[in-house]
């Protein structure tokens, strides 16, 4: 297949995600990025563009919705790495000219604008995906199999946890300022920009979403506007209960993002910060290591894997595995076909079930944690 | 110092806590283990001891009481390792007699028991000892010195778990029956059973108890008729939160007691299966692993360990520690002084607060966790 | 910069390490594959490169060669991906040509071909890079650069070990019977396939090379021509010593090279298979943990970090960090300069030495372990 | 049975190894410290007596072996826990007069001493046990049994290594300074002192011993006497090898004893610092952790467990068991039977072999490392 023709919402110089984005989309030669309309700012968006070699700079994600969708060899797809409150907007613009869009999480800063988004992509002629990276890599594909076949049996307990500790005190600095801001970051802290994770994870493997929570969040730096520390409860249909913990203020982590699954038959224990490994306990029988594309890997860790077991993937690879399932998936959509039988990727609805988890925490938190239904 | 004369109340054979009372009073000299009602079957308390070679073994405690009391070398101290229903009886009949108690957790099955064992021995000319055996770790100290001494700056987050997986599935041995029946195991299941260690761990170690707390408490086993898995939230006075999470039905974990802290300025993370080790991040720099009396290891961990850091020291040692620091108690109490400096060991205040704790998790559980005061 | 114009001898369908180049050259965005000459088979080849979208298929290294090196927009850099013996000739042609080669390790497969091939890079005004792939790893270069500026002391220890699991019974796949040939594979097994990483990866941090050996080889699995088992003993100047310990035959290890080195006053560990954490030990403090671009991460980890500490990288990165190194260097030459500063990369020096390291174990362990001098 | 009456040499203040064996000895119950003659000054070995409540201090170990033997109520074991010249003396003394010996390694300082101790050993009337102590974990019962059965399939590698730090420096005190003198400890430092303990670990797992060994050692520390560090290649009969490693100055090394064995089936990891979990690779399979009296762990370690998996037991249970294992072979012989079935005890034999290990490893460096035959 022909690389898919990309271009990019946000990402100039400064940026974290936009980088990561950009190595993803290449990684495994899926995407080709030819356009951009990468800062606010059309200076920098200019200078950003030239230093990355990207052939057409815009000055703004409207413009280049417009011009592109006019060219014959304009983008099919658009990165949007903006600050959650410039979501909506661009993937709106996108959308409705039949740009499939790949958006950063959490969906949008506002339930509203979720909705608008929502409905914008229901109808349009294009695919939305959205990048909860997590979901990409190999054993956490290998985890929910097994959740999914019944090797834990009936699930009981999910445990699941993103801690952090950089905003452990003040900082100023870029990636601090605009998640620390309700106008931009919208009702969550810590529990939109990692709670969702942690939440998206949890159900992606669980196979399922809790039906209540009962939530307790703190500010603990002062001055700071938004939460950045969240306990949570969970209660699922059937019975099956859960713990989110998510912290950006818990000194000694740095990006512990660990979940822990339980049934009548099995326990599962995976964490992010080493995640070619996944422990898996039969009840009674001795703990197992599985490790990524070796012994005890199924087909659906293998199949999002790129090298042997025992030569380390990471984060870029998981993200980049969420790009390139995109990629076959919009290939498929380019040949009028359904997505190949497989191919995973977190969609609008997924964004949603995170916007309202957020929304649901921050009622709780208001109602002394009283239970909410989601 | 002469060892101190010890009997023990229940302990016989098929019992798991009475061995390890014994090998705890044993390991570093401090008691001799001299008369025994080791079991309320007469035969077999009497079987028991010969085998364990007792030279005076009792038909009852309360014999055991009247008897040991008058004779001149007599029990100066007694252990108490029954079921929970079975602590409160004879611990009064001990104490009132001048015999000190050490007994084992949580204090009694109700709280009814609870309070009027309080009275007892808060008119007693004894020492009532609680063996929450896992602050005897030495690393236990080292973090309870280093959390007071402010390593860790002002403590925001207390999360402990303590996770077994023995009871995932019906369990008919005498170990699990009556930890499961309420008639001699009070409110709590897990909660009383692995809860309250949890419990006061934390509050050893962040030297503060919680001020409100919110449970979500369940029984997985069909027909199990107390709580196998509780999860709650917990508030401090002046904003810290925590959550304590506490299971036997989680396969993989055996004896996962994990207690984590975090400050303003930095972190601490302890395991009980790997006792030997703690990580400590202060905030901005490098993680580092404290071993037990090795590198880094203070004065607190120093006085309770028994052999240089590299060589382990387990459950049995930290078990031993309780003891011989009640024996310091002793020794000083006989003398008329008080307990050495340094000398730490769990008294009835504690086990106050422990019986407290499950009380209040069942009525947060039966008020759809709703907050209850502590 | 533009991206380097990249051409590739070997990697067809069916090789493991011709699709890890193609990663690891556009990773980072600096080379661009445009051509190859992916098979000896001149079916497979076209087949291969279809496949792959590679603009320009040869049907052998030579004729691409001639024709790349006559054309204004040919190749400026070649991968060399073929088995050992494939390497010389190749490489010769292309440096001939001002074509810089990036090839595979070891060198060759003999001291013969290998001294023809230095004695064509010396005369070519064209780079050659080796890819030691490991030295890419973040936390090899920290652990380097703590080597260098005396963190550990004057060097006295020096413990390497690579260890493998998947010939330890008979294979027959493409991938074990090349590396099992002499005639393809030169005098190693597991000395040439993994021993000289090993060896590579050691002299790299220590920043010095051993004098003398002594090895003790084996061919466990019957019918084996080339060792699969290597024990080496180090001698170096001024008193250090090392082992060396290269294994294709112990369960349980899928690729686990791992380095220790020791001074008197300090002590380093880092394994390849968690390749975002390095110990390190000051002699009488506490291990810290040193973690990939964040807290105690030195400037030379950090520059050829991509992401934040926490989203581990792994194996694709580290050889991706090669070829970007490869390309700096590239790119510094086409402009007359040398190498920016803090530029590494592996050498033509570098594979003799691996090629002189399989010859004197081999030496050492047909004079029955006798000392080698290198 | 009644607890053993036991005398010590050696012990007295200052020391190390003594407190470790009284609290081995005690910690069953299997013995009775009654007698001392704690140190070669008299008025130190009565202080330490009178410290530690023992019974009979004696001025002298010959002093103690004609008062004790005559005594109806005399000791009926000895441990001896003097530094190694001092072992030998002290044994024979014991042994002619039928008194068991309990005995630290590594069996004396000198080859000479060994053979006359053998000697005696042989006409005694009593047993001679060597702590070798790592012996006693369960995991390393655990360890052999499957060996032993066949889990590994046919021994092709034995890698183990015995690393500390502590003596990276110069060091004055008195554990450090009979270690590094060659009048008390004999020919071997590190190789004496650890290195005898990884010969015999690695041989009691494996079932059998090297026929072969070659060694480089080294003394690190300017003016150090005997080695500190010591590299072995080892050869068994049938194609078998491995690699021994000895050290005491490896910064970031408390303790580290390690083990690993691989056979044609799979492999075999433990290290002491973590007694409690030994890691299993059936070939081809996911690794699997087996735990201390828990999922997994046999019958052999079961049978030397005290409390159940997760309640970590360390060195002073294993320490212990030696002990135990010695009292019930003491009981047994007592009474005229041989020792119950699967209890096992390092014997004057691997002594023998431990000295012979050192003195072949000094033998083999002063050859430049060539072969020796053991």
């Amino acid at each position: 297949m022909e690389p898919i023709r990309l271009g990019m919402v946000g990402g100039g110089q400064g940026a974290f995600i936009g980088g990561v984005h950009r190595i993803a989309a290449r990684l495994d030669g899926a995407f080709s990025l030819v356009a951009g309309a990468l800062s606010s700012d059309p200076v920098r968006a200019q200078a950003s563009a030239t230093e990355l070699g990207i052939a057409r700079s815009y000055a703004d994600f409207r413009q280049m919705a417009q011009r592109e969708a006019r060219r014959a060899d304009g983008i099919e797809a658009v990165a949007i790495v903006t600050p959650n409150h410039m979501h909506a907007g661009p993937a709106i613009e996108f959308l409705k000219r039949g740009i499939h869009v790949i958006c950063d999480k959490p969906l949008t800063a506002t339930m509203a604008e979720a909705k608008k988004l929502a409905k914008a992509a229901e109808s349009a002629n294009a695919l939305f995906i959205l990048t909860h990276n997590y979901t990409g890599y190999p054993l956490i594909r290998q985890a929910r199999a097994m959740v999914a076949r019944g090797d834990l049996g009936a699930i009981r307990l999910v445990q699941v946890e993103y801690v952090q500790d950089w905003l452990t005190q003040e900082v100023r600095h870029k990636q601090a300022e605009w998640r620390t801001d309700p106008a931009r970051s919208g009702l969550g802290g810590a529990l939109g920009d990692i709670g969702t994770h942690a939440y998206n994870l949890a159900a992606f493997v669980a196979g399922v979403e809790p039906e209540q929570l009962a939530a307790d969040t703190s500010s603990f730096v002062p001055g700071r506007a938004l939460d950045d520390n969240a306990h949570v409860m969970l209660r699922y249909a059937g019975g099956a209960k859960g713990m989110l913990w998510a912290s950006q203020v818990a000194p000694g982590h740095e990006n512990g993002l660990r979940l822990r699954i339980y049934g009548d038959k099995g326990g599962l224990d995976w964490g992010q910060e080493n995640p070619n490994q996944l422990w898996f306990t039969p009840f009674g029988e001795p703990k197992r290591l599985l490790t990524r594309n070796a012994a005890g890997a199924g087909p659906e860790a293998q199949r999002v894997s790129r090298i042997p077991g025992g030569h380390p993937e990471g984060y870029l690879e998981a993200f980049a595995t969420i790009y390139t399932e995109a990629a076959r998936a919009i290939w498929a959509h380019q040949a009028g076909l359904p997505a190949p039988e497989g191919v995973i990727y977190p969609t609008l609805a997924d964004g949603l079930k995170g916007m309202r988890f957020v929304e649901a925490c921050v009622q709780s938190a208001r109602r002394n944690s009283g239970w909410v239904t989601l």
